[in-house]
């Protein structure tokens, strides 16, 4: 039963995962961005490199909550392939008013962690929101987008 | 600590995931198909090669819980490897009262593909019944069985 | 922000998990049955009132599969909603050439249990089949579908 | 066991999930948004209401990970009370460059939808991301923020 | 189809989630302990509160891992009902060359939560174990028990 | 953007699941133990090989449920990497008041299955509790730990 065997059944058929059964196992890496802005209120939280929120130290948990999303990408984000992760990794910093966030991903691997970062950085975003939002629903993540990522069939990087 | 010195331990050992640690990773396919039976009041929402259904495009949406269901068979079916997926297909047609559902999946992998296919074709024929069910109770979900396998020990084909 | 000011937004907003807020929490029940066509070497395996697979005692795996499973429903079918669920009940029983899968589910909610007592009969179902495939790959799933449901806002029960 | 009692324990005790159990049910609601700006090869791929992207039609898929994302709030932001959902519901337009997306959710509980809205409208726009991606890198997710929320404490309306 | 009327289908119908659909809705309360017995090389990791072990502070982590873990008891104990979670709440404190974890939760449902907070105490014991295990593998885990439960047909205060 | 880049974002950067990308796939095994404390009046429901619980055969349901968990660890562990498993075994033995439970795991990956191990153990043990504890709630879990594992940098044997 083919694929072209099987593609007279229906032009509803548009819906795909990409086959990747022929692809080449490499070594994969991508890297995404995510910005939070923070008002007034939130960013007067901002002590020892975490925000103290009043649920407790919001990095800290954002982190966990971005790595435990990544290694969930495939079950949360409906085309993804399901894939390992031989790593995934985030880090937080304040820019004036806005958290700035970035998360890289690695796996080796026969398709890219490029959802991986993204949902990683996402999710830690959300996560700072939900820490903060006893204190202001001005809150507002910006500009989640991806920064580079090598091993597909063309590397990207943003200018 | 081998299996052999585990095995005295109790007779109720007899529950297990095979082992296959010491299996070849290879290419494996596997297609399995599901019967759903419409009744005339279900069959009569089919337009432009799909049932429209009262909460939406019911193929659409099925042929995606299908592909979410087999990322995730390992969790469902207590005794299946965890394995990723090369590709997950599903097609949907109306044949005379039924939709015919095809679901198709592949991997490199040691273990086979066959129960994510059957998983998929599973849910996705469970999701067309909670689609229409507002329309009638009558749809039968029928003939969900192995078409063909490949890759494994043996292969298997349908007469 | 009301849902009428939002149905002009796009022409694509069809696809919906039916709005519950309005309707009142009742007792509901549902019961589905599915039937698993066996061939002969897999219906040898019957003893003591359950398959006696490759893999351990099927009916068990496959009741604590389907209870699983039923626990999951709204995460296996996009458009079901979340609920608890107060009981589930699966039960097993060989007739001639087929096992016979009783699955019943209760809950007190503003919404039934008719997917959750279908995703346990099938899952179920998927299982025997998982269980006893190195025996045979001729076992089929066969009529899964629902028998009785109540609480809502009709009763429905299968002549 | 009180709180008071277990206070003394360590210092650390800083993180937690708000005690909600003597707050009152009632009826919540809360409606996010998030902006995914177009590239224009993306742009162009609009089409009958909806982007026609490599993977297939785009929102609708977003709408339904953004459905199955609000009932997994709880998994996926740590400090967030699992709770159900009465309705979920998000709809998709095009805004000069950009897809504006709107979720609202619904719930009689405890605590609010606040995360739950958000997250729906964040998965969505990482699920645009994704299948669009074999288009352009240059896809950018923007302006994830809450609009309303009623049920709480206090009310919020952003102008 | 009542109970009765399922049960003469097998005898193997013993294995059951307790049907709770007439009981009453109740505040329910658990608290349960845990003791990771730490050798010598990492107990010296102690400072400031916390273990800061090779993967980042030790309790900080595995109080998210204890939360994220309750609200998933129903998903890993087969006969666990799903239920919500009000409040779940630990602590770890150091006792000689012990961590002592205790772990609270709150609902008001049916049915009790001494699975969820023993399951919120053994899964952070396991992430302590995970984020030490680089310094030692000697590290324990000891004397998973409940302390206290209230709400239910019979309270219980361990002596 | 490598990682010696990121590192000055944020000294809170101290949280990571360790970086495998570089590291050699090899045969990897763990095996862990768990005993569980029975207080008579469970120990007196052994009977065949298991306890016979008020919810059924015991050690059968524990053996799927820590089968399960075991394939589930890298969503409970946060900072475990997320991996497939060759093969999960387990035995239960009653010795004296005790259960004793061995846990053991193969795959062939960038890192080990030690946590597998000790949370398919804890998970099965955590569901004897779940099992038995309509008999007595003075069932207690004892002794959670790695016996011996194989393939890393080091191997451990416990004496």
């Amino acid at each position: 039963m083919t694929r072209s065997a099987l593609s007279h059944l229906g032009d509803q058929g548009d819906v795909r995962m990409v086959d990747v059964s022929s692809k080449k196992v490499t070594q994969r890496s991508a890297t995404a961005e995510a910005l939070v802005f923070l008002p007034p209120p939130v960013l007067a939280l901002f002590e020892n490199g975490d925000l103290q929120g009043p649920k407790g130290p919001v990095f800290q948990i954002a982190r966990i909550a971005g790595i435990q999303a990544a290694k969930r990408t495939g079950e949360l984000i409906p085309l993804c392939h399901p894939i390992g992760l031989d790593s995934i990794e985030l880090t937080f910093s304040i820019k004036k008013n806005e958290v700035y966030i970035l998360a890289s991903a690695r796996v080796e691997a026969k398709t890219g962690v490029e959802m991986e970062a993204l949902t990683a950085a996402s999710v830690a975003a959300l996560t700072i929101y939900d820490m903060c939002k006893a204190v202001s629903h001005e809150i507002e993540i910006r500009a989640i987008r991806l920064l580079e990522k090598t091993g597909g069939k063309n590397d990207f990087k943003r200018n």
